[in-house]
This record gives structure tokens, sequence and C-alpha cells, in this order.
């Protein structure tokens, strides 16, 4: 007879943006004529840029005719596009990073989650508190997350408390982890670590011989002088793997192209995990469309990467808007200067849903509650730049009615 | 200190096709006169139809303008194309499938060992011998298909030899199985089963409480009066899970589109199956590309069917050709006419590796050895049917050369 993964029945029952929508979808129902404005899911606004447009529908035009047409790629991805990679993201940067270190995908999710395939059941991990969803969700289903507590947390999972009183930047925990999450800029909060930060968590690592999962797919918003990558740090090659995305980035999150880099140094017990990453995605994936891999490579054209950039400065200047409007209004705000995401404390000690809650009557403002992310994020909501300009400067008026 | 996924150790060192690869380019590198022919990798080599490129160019279009820009999609794919594969695949043919029963992915390899997610590392696992390599490789990685044996084989899978004695139709194992893989049309072998074959394999799954992994990759190259879906047999969505693809339909290998039925009655200890692999999407992946899902609808669009169509028929005739070929050569063909893959006995007691370094040598045409399929793969050799007309042709010539 065969039997589940019983480790699903760990899960609580409500996903926390299914929940979102289901309570803004009941508001407007009972509220037809009220305009709903969402800054609450994550998704980008802006159409795909130019370029990229003419890379994709020549590419596409390439896949009908017989001397162009092409069949399996490599399983690490096209040479066109890890020479672009490693061009433009790290050597320009003093980073040295080869192709064969970098494996183009489908998305930053699937990368994170489908990691832990090359670790053991047994690895204790550590996360950020409050945290996007998906690490200790994957976890659970690979039962390294543990059994659910009452507040949502599970009692395997080491949290590191992201708070006002340390800027939102973890100390090294009181149990010793083995993997550790990592995530900058950081998401939910739009916390970003600077470079002596990161030298600590690099020293820690490799100290304890933990291996760091740095999450880096909000990369293109940093706007200060901080590190891009982990890999700018001496030693993280051996200890660390960086997620990269370009759905923040380029607006890709309907287009699904992401990528994993993987230091041929990295190793455990002597095996490289490069070579063990290899075997996993030659097992158990084919590779990304070459039409959506053109699209990717044409970000790093000179037209593509203005593009992109103009479309970054506009999502930060709603960030800024959106930040200075509620500080305005006397919310503690954070975040919103390297990251999309603005990170507010509930006033009056209201709960995170209650907030929710009474925004959504109130102002009509679709926002994500901070316990979604983890029991360190009660008491605070997520806003999200990613709308157009007029919605965000209407949000911005509509929050005064708060006061 | 992080350990890695001792399962990886288990896999033997070499990959077959990167072996075969490997073989052909040390042959071509001291032969540069020479020219192979390629009988090898299974992939299409005809360009994407018109009507679906079209689709491309326009999605790619819709994505770079505000009105029609798409982020992030439904997680089981967007309802014009769940509604095409329901209408199309299924209720055409009389079997009700729902929208919500299917998921649209990137790949039936992904489909076919992400799945593995949602079951229990202690179920046992029944596979066709000869078969497609990562039903057992995915296992390997999760620890269910056991240590490897000298002749590659894993102790705790089990194989069910298919073999020229039962018409390459697997019997029920003597030791009981939890999952069981069936694929048909069958890779390597070419082997389709009928009705009532699969209604037997129905019936037994039913019996013993265990789970069909069902492959159908390759149904659209069936030209017999053969069932198109295990959802055809009555019973089947209680014990069955269907994998289908775009790929070797419609040329997708590098445009990266397949999908999974699993209904909603498939249950275990009460549990939806169909909700766990919902969950599993929604924490692990992210969709397909809106610009490869707008591909695969076309391949449903009138225009699209015909053309689709004619590629498979222009494949269908190379394998009649191969077929034709080497019986006239007093060589044994199996397959060829519902799969595009023929699989031929080596001749004279020759290894299948012994044969294809006979081949290489003797007439440059490049072939899979059956033994990388499993053990009773020995003795045999897999050709495809994935070549143009004109190399098709040259390769039965030279076949003539082994007389």
């Amino acid at each position: 007879m065969f039997g589940i993964n019983g480790n699903f029945l760990k899960f609580g029952s409500s996903y926390l943006f299914a929940s979102v929508n289901a309570k803004a979808k009941e508001y407007a129902k009972v509220n037809p004529d009220k305009k709903i404005i969402s800054l609450g899911i994550g998704d980008v606004t802006l159409p795909i840029a130019p370029a990229i447009v003419d890379a994709m529908v020549n590419a596409s035009k390439e896949m009908g005719q017989a001397e162009t047409f092409r069949g399996y790629g490599p399983y690490q991805g096209y040479d066109f596009l890890l020479k672009a990679i490693a061009e433009n993201d790290y050597r320009s940067r003093g980073v040295d990073i080869s192709e064969d270190e970098i494996f183009v995908s489908d998305g930053a999710k699937s990368d994170c989650s489908n990691i832990l395939d090359l670790f053991s059941i047994d690895n204790k991990i550590a996360v950020q508190d409050p945290v996007y969803p998906v690490y200790v969700d994957s976890n659970v289903i690979d039962g390294r997350a543990g059994r659910q507590r009452p507040d949502g947390s599970y009692n395997k999972t080491i949290y590191m408390p992201c708070v006002e009183e340390n800027n939102f930047l973890p100390k090294f925990p009181e149990r010793q982890p083995d993997i550790i999450y990592l995530n900058f800029p950081n998401n939910p909060t739009g916390a970003m670590a600077d470079y002596n930060t990161l030298k600590t968590w690099v020293d820690y690592a490799l100290s304890i011989d933990a291996i760091i999962l740095y999450d880096g797919a909000y990369e293109a918003f940093i706007s200060e002088d901080k590190p891009k990558s982990i890999f700018e740090i001496p030693g993280a090659k051996k200890c660390a793997i960086e997620f990269r995305s370009f759905s923040k980035t380029a607006g890709f999150t309907g287009i699904r192209c992401a990528y994993t880099v993987i230091p041929n140094e990295l190793r455990a017990s002597g095996t490289q995990l490069n070579k063990l990453w290899y075997r996993r995605q030659a097992t158990k994936f084919n590779g990304v469309s070459y039409v959506v891999q053109r699209a990717a490579e044409a970000v790093y054209s000179e037209q593509g990467k203005k593009q992109v950039k103009d479309n970054i400065n506009y999502y930060m200047e709603n960030a800024a808007i959106i930040k200075k409007g509620l500080e305005g209004i006397g919310l503690k705000a954070f975040g919103g200067v390297n990251a999309p995401y603005i990170w507010v404390k509930t006033p009056n000690d209201f709960g995170s849903w209650e907030f929710f809650d009474y925004l959504m009557r109130k102002t009509q403002i679709v926002v994500t509650p901070g316990e979604g992310f983890g029991p360190a994020g009660r008491g605070y909501i997520r806003l999200t730049a990613f709308n157009t300009r007029e919605n965000t400067l209407e949000a911005v008026e509509r929050f005064k009615r708060i006061k």
C-alpha cells in the first residue's frame, strides 16, 4: 500500500498570500463600489522592457526555422547567458565566478527549495524571522522544519529574530545551525547588510562548518554601497550558495528565469556540491526555455541595462514616496532604500491582521500582515513599491485617513 | 556541520547519454573526415510549427505592453491552457478530466521526479526494465532505489523485465510494489499496451492499493487503436497520476512545457493527492512562462493541430524506413509503430556497448546502448526517428555495411 509523505500534514491549514487574497476578494464582493489598491503581493507591474521583448520575438522566430531551431539545451544554461551573468554580475565587480559555477533555472523559488535535495535530512536550519515563507515550508516537506507550534513556527527550525532593536539584522543563534538562510536585501523587512556584517556571517559559517544559502533576489534594488553578492566576502566560496533572479530585476515574474551560483571550492566531506547539483539538475530538470534564456541575455545588453534600470528607479521612487508619506503621518517605516519593501510598525499595538482589516475598511489598501512571515513579524505590515505612480500617490493620501 | 544527502553517492559514476556523447566526440576528433549520423539522443529535429511561433511572438509583444503585461501566473497554469488540455486531450475522447485536475509545468522530467515529494520514503517502486533512467535515478536521490549492484541495477527497486518473450509488456512483479511506473508508448522499446493490458494493471494497482505513475509523453505517436490516456480505463482515477508532455508532441524540447493530471478522486489515507501536489507546487514552483503557455495553447488551435500532426507523421515515416531497412538486412527490430523509437536486437550476441562501438567504426551511426536503460536492455540498441529524411535514408544505407 502506497503512503504519502507525512510531513505535508504538518502544514498549517492556510497559506499567507491565499488568506490575504481571500479577504480582499470578500471585501470587494461586499463593497463593489470601492476601489481597492493592492500593496500586498510582491509582483511587478511595469511591462517587460523593449530590448527584452525584441529578444523574445527574435528567439521565437529562430525556433520556427530549421537552421536556427534548438532542442534540448545544456543543463546549466546556454553559454551566451552564462557568460553574460559571469561577466556582468560578478567579474565586473571583481568577483571571480566562472561559467561552470552558474546554473540557470526557471526561478529562485524553485532553486532555493530544490537545493535541499543535496542536504542530509538531519541538518538543522536557521532562518531570519520574519522571512520569505518558502525557506521554512520547503523544509517542512523534507521534515527538517519540525512540528508546527500554535504561533505558526516550527519546533526544529532555528528562528533568528530581526527586529527594530537589532536593525533587522540577525544575531548568531544560540543553537548551532548547519544550514543558514540569509536574504539581503531582505523580504519582508527591506533591511540590507553591509560588508562587515556579511563578513561576520561568512566567518561564523566557516568556523562551525555551516553552509549559507544566500538569497540575493532583490540585489538590483541596492542603492547604497553594500555588497551585491555574498561572494564579495573572502571565504564565501567555501561556505555559500547564492540565488539570483530576473523576476524583480527585470520584471520576469511571468517570464520565469533565475540562476544559482555554486562555487567549485564548496565541498562537504570532500564532495563538490557543484557536481551534486549538476547531477540533481540533470536528473530532475531539463533546462530553461531557449526563448526565456535569450530574454535574460537581453537584460545585460546596453539597451536592456538602461531600460531595466529605469524600471528599478521607478519602483524605488514609489518606495520613497510611501516611506515619506507614512513617516509624515507618524508611522514607523523601515526598508525602502535598498529594497522594494517597506516594513511598517502597526500603530497603537494593533496586531498585524487587525491592522490589515482596519486598513481594508478605512482605506481599501491591501497589505501583507507581518506575522505571515514569522512570529517576529507580529505588529508589522509589509507594503510593496510595485504599483503605478498614481496608485502609490493615492495610497499615501488614503493612509492619512488613519491619523 | 552540514552534511550532504548521502544517497547521491549511490550513483554509478557515468551517466548514459553523457557516455554516449563522450564516445561520439572522441570518435569525431580522431576521424574528422567522417560524417556522423546520430540516432542516439531522443531530441526532436523539426522546427516549431508556424502557428506556435506566431503565438509566442504575440505573447512576447503582449508582455511589453502595460495593458497586456502579466506577472505571476496561477500555480496550476492559465485557464486558457487548462481548458484546451481538458477539452482536446480528455473530454473529446470521453474522459472526464476537469481543469483543476491538471497542473502545467516546465517538463515531464521535472514532474515525474518532483512528484516523489508526495510519497513516503518507505514506498517500494517497480519499474519496467529497460526504462527511462529518470524514474530510478530520482528515487536514488530520495533513497527508495537502494544500493547499486555491479550490473547497474538497484537492490530495493523492483525491475519488471520487458523482453521479446513477453512482447515487451511487463508481468506483475513477485515482490509487491507501492509505486508502479508505467510508460506507454514505451521509451526505449517502443512497445504500446492495449486496453485490456492497461486494465489488468489498473485492477492490480487497486487490489494492492498501489499507485500507478503513468508516463504518456509519447502519446502523440500512437497510430493503432490503443488508449491515449490511463484514465480511459475504469478505476484509474482512483489509482493513477498521468504525465504528458509537449516535448515530442510539438517539438517543445527547447520550449519546455508539460502537464500532470492528478484526479480529485485519488486519495491515500483520506488525503487528496491533488491538494498535496498543489501545496508542493505552490511552495517549490512558480509556474510556467506566459509565452510558453501561449505556445502550448497554440498546439490545440486548428492550424497548430494540423502542423503538429504533419511533423509527427514525418517522424513516423522515418521510423518505418528504419524498421523496414533493418529488417531487410536480417536484424530484429521492435517498436516504431506507436513510438518514435526502434528497439533492435544486436546480432551475433554482440553486447550493447560492443555493438555501439562496432556501429560507430563501421557506419559512423551513433545509437544508444540498451543496457543503459536497465539490465534487461542488454543485447539491444535504441534508434530514434528524430532526424531528417535524408539522414534517415543514409543511415539505413550505411547499416547494410554490417551484413
